[in-house]
C-alpha cells in the first residue's frame, strides 16, 4: 500500500498506450477559449468497467456506453462532449449517440462499436451533429493530451480535475490515471458527473469490475452537491494491459494495491468535484465513525454532507452543531444520543450528545478554511464512512436561477 | 362531501370547548412583539392521534407527547414553545419537557399527564425553565385565542397558518380547526413542522387515528422546503366530542366527510407551510398523474417539488423543463419517456418526452405567479399524487448562514 506514487499532474494519458485530445466545436455557446469535444484513444484494446446514473430518464449516450460495458467487448476509445446532454430528445438521441461513436471510430480507424460515448450539458437539446462531424476529425491526439480532454468535458466547472497513481507489480510499473468533471450543482442543466479512468494494468476483468463497484461506492457515490442526480452520470474505467505486468486478479498484494490506487484516484476526482460545486467556497468532509455498520456510517455521512442547513451554516461560519445532529438523525440510522461526540476540524464541540465548552473563535476560524472536516463518533459499533459536499452560497442560487433558456 | 364549510379565519379554537392563548416569555431573543409560549385547553377530555418525526435524534418534548398519544389516555391541553427545540440537551431535556407539562397542568387545573408538549427552535439549547415557570401562569385563555396560539409557535415563519372546516352530522355541526408552523427543515416525514388540529366531533379513536395517518401521508408528508427533517415534528389531533354528534366510526357518509374535512384542513396547513418557506416567493405544486401506483406518483411529485434545480429555475422564471424530467427520473419510478407530458400552469411544454413549441412568454409569466403548478402525465397507469414546495432564493442562504451566531 505504501508504494503507491501519486502524480498530481497526471491524467488519463499517464498510463502507457493512451493518448487524448480535444477541440472547440461550438456546442457550448459560452465556449470562448474552452473545448467541448474530447477524445481518448488506446493503441490497443481495453477491457472496461463502468457505473452509470440510476435516473429513470437517461441520456442515450449513457445507454450506448452502458451497452458496450455490459457486452464485455473491448473498446479502443471514448468520445465525450460538453454543452449538450443528448437527453430527452426523442428517438434522435440514440441515433446521434451512435453516429457520434461512428465519427470518432472513423477518426481513430477502429470499429464504431469500439468507442464509448458520453455527453454532458443542457437536457432537451439535440446534439449538433454537423458540428461534431466537422470538428472530430480536427482533434489531434497527444501523449500528454489528458488535460486537453479534461478541459473538453467541463461545463461550468472552474478548473480541470485529474490525477494519476502508480505502483509496482512484479517489476512492471502500473499506472492508473483519471479525469472528472462535475459540479452537479455548478450548472443548472448540467448536473452531470463524468469520470474517465484509464490504466495500463493487465487486470482480470471480473476483478476490475468488482473493484470499480467497491471504489465508486466509497467515492463518487459519497459526494453530494445539490441532491440532484443527472441523466448522464458515468464512471468509465478502461484497462489496456500495456504495462505488461503479471495479471492482477484478486486475492494478492498486487490486487490490493490496484484497488487502493484506484481508490486514491477516484477519491481525488470525487473530492475535487465536491470542492468545485457551484458557488462553493469550502469543501466539506463528513466522517462518521463507530456506527453499527459501514453502510450506516456512509449513509449518515451523506446525510450530513448534503444537508442544506449544514451547508449554509458552514458558509456562515456558524458552529451550529444542532444542525449536524439533525442531519445525522435524518439518516434514521441507529444511534444512542448520550454516546455522540462531534468534532469540527478536530476540535470537539459535542460530548455525550450535548454541547461542551469550546473556544468558539477557534471553531469559527476552522469553519473559514478551504476544507472543513466534520467528524461524528457514534460509539455504538465499528462502522465508518466518509462523504464530501460543499457549502451553499447565494452564488449557487444566483447562478441556477439566472441561467436562462 | 359538498357540505363542508371552510372558515379561512378559523383555527384551533373554532371547535366547541377549546380555548387558547399565548405569551411572550423571552425564549426567542428576536421576540419583539412576538409570542413564544402557546397553550390550548379543552373544557373536557380529548381523545388523541398523532404523527411524529422519524429522525433518530428526537426532542424529549416529542417523546413525552408521543408517549401520551400511544398510551391512548385522554388529554386536556397542549403547551408549545418556540425559540428552543429542547433537543440534544442531555438528560435535562426529558425532565424539562415533563416539567413544562406540569406547569401547564397547574395553570389549567388538570393532571400533568393530561397535557401534551411541543417545542420548536434552536437545537442544543436547554429550555429556559425559569421563564416558562414565570410566564405560563400569565397566559389568558380565550375562546378566540387560536390565532394567539398560532403566533406563539412561529419561528422563522412570516405569518400565522390556520383554518377551520365544518360539516353536519345527524343535525349537529362538527368543526375541525387547525394551526401549523413551518419555515425551514421541512421534508417529507415531518420537519420542524408543528401542527395542532382540534375537533369537537365525537369520533371513534381507532378510526380517527387511521384517518390522521392517511391524511398526513397525502399532506404534511408531501411538502418539502429544504430536504432537512427536524427533530421535533409533530402533528397532534385532539377530539373532545363537544359537538354531541352521533359517533363517527368509519364506513358511512359522516366518516367520509370527517376524513375529507380533516384532509382539507391538513392540506391547507401543509400548503401554507410550503408557501412560507424561508426566503420563498412562490408555492410550487407538483402533480404527477398516470403513474403505475399512487405511491410512485407521490414519490415522483416529492422528487420534483424538492429538487434544488427545479426550485431555482422557478425562482428565475425559467421554463427549464429538462430539470423537471431530471427530478422526475431521480425518483427512479417506472416510466416510459416517449409517453411523458409536462404542463406548467396548464400550458403544455413537453409531449412524447420532448419539448414542443409553446409560447415562452406565457410560461415565463405563469412562473411569476404566487403559485406555480407543475403537472406531469406519465400515461403508464392510474396513480396520482401531489407534493408542495417553494422556490429557493438567495434569502434562504442569507437567512440560514446567519441564524444562531
Amino acid at each position: 500500500m505504501s508504494d503507491i506514487k501519486i502524480v498530481q499532474t497526471g491524467s488519463v494519458t499517464s498510463p502507457i498506450g493512451f493518448s487524448a485530445g480535444g477541440v472547440f466545436a461550438g456546442i457550448k455557446t459560452q465556449g470562448e477559449g474552452k473545448l467541448d469535444i474530447g477524445l481518448i484513444y488506446s493503441d490497443r484494446p481495453c477491457d472496461t468497467a463502468g457505473t452509470f446514473s440510476q435516473n429513470s430518464v437517461i441520456s442515450p449516450s449513457v445507454t450506448v456506453t452502458k451497452g458496450l460495458v455490459e457486452s464485455g467487448r473491448t473498446i479502443r476509445g471514448v468520445i465525450a462532449n460538453s454543452g449538450c446532454a443528448n437527453c430527452a430528445v426523442g428517438e434522435y438521441g440514440l441515433k446521434d449517440a451512435e453516429e457520434m461513436a461512428a465519427i470518432a471510430a472513423d477518426k481513430l480507424g477502429v470499429n464504431s462499436d469500439e468507442v464509448a460515448v458520453a455527453s454532458t450539458g443542457v437536457i432537451g437539446v439535440e446534439l449538433p451533429m454537423a458540428l461534431i462531424r466537422d470538428h472530430v476529425p480536427q482533434i489531434t491526439l497527444k501523449e500528454d493530451g489528458g488535460d486537453e480532454f479534461a478541459n473538453a468535458i467541463l461545463t461550468t466547472d472552474t478548473r480541470t480535475k485529474h490525477i494519476a497513481a502508480s505502483f509496482n507489480v512484479g517489476g512492471s510499473t502500473v499506472t492508473i490515471g483519471g479525469v472528472s468533471k462535475g459540479a452537479g450543482m455548478i450548472h443548472p442543466n448540467m448536473a452531470t458527473m463524468l469520470a474517465f479512468i484509464t490504466t495500463d494494468a493487465e487486470v482480470e476483468n471480473a476483478f476490475m469490475r468488482q473493484s470499480l463497484r467497491e471504489v465508486v461506492q466509497l467515492t463518487f457515490n459519497q459526494i453530494d452537491i445539490d441532491g440532484d442526480q443527472s441523466t448522464n452520470d458515468t464512471v468509465l474505467l478502461m484497462a489496456n494491459g500495456a504495462a505488461g505486468n503479471p495479471t492482477i486478479a484478486g486475492g494478492d498484494e498486487a490486487s490490493e494495491e490496484f484497488k487502493q490506487a484506484l481508490f486514491v484516484v477516484a477519491r481525488h476526482l470525487a473530492r475535487e468535484i465536491a470542492r468545485d460545486g457551484e458557488g462553493a467556497r469550502t469543501l466539506i468532509e463528513a466522517k462518521v465513525e463507530g456506527a453499527e455498520s459501514h453502510e450506516d456510517a456512509r449513509k449518515a455521512a451523506r446525510s450530513i454532507a448534503s444537508s442544506l442547513l449544514v451547508k449554509t451554516a458552514i458558509y456562515g461560519r456558524d458552529p451550529n452543531w444542532g444542525r449536524i445532529l439533525m442531519a445525522l438523525g435524518k439518516s434514521q440510522i441507529n444511534l444512542e444520543e448520550p454516546k455522540i461526540r462531534v468534532f469540527i476540524n478536530d476540535i470537539q464541540i459535542v460530548a455525550e450528545g450535548k454541547a461542551i465548552a469550546y473556544n468558539v473563535q477557534s471553531v469559527v476560524s476552522a469553519l473559514g478554511q478551504d476544507e472543513v472536516r466534520l467528524r461524528v463518533e457514534l460509539n455504538v459499533g465499528e462502522g465508518r464512512g466518509t462523504a464530501w459536499g460543499c457549502d451553499l452560497t447565494e452564488e449557487y442560487v444566483v447562478f441556477n436561477s439566472a441561467y436562462t433558456t
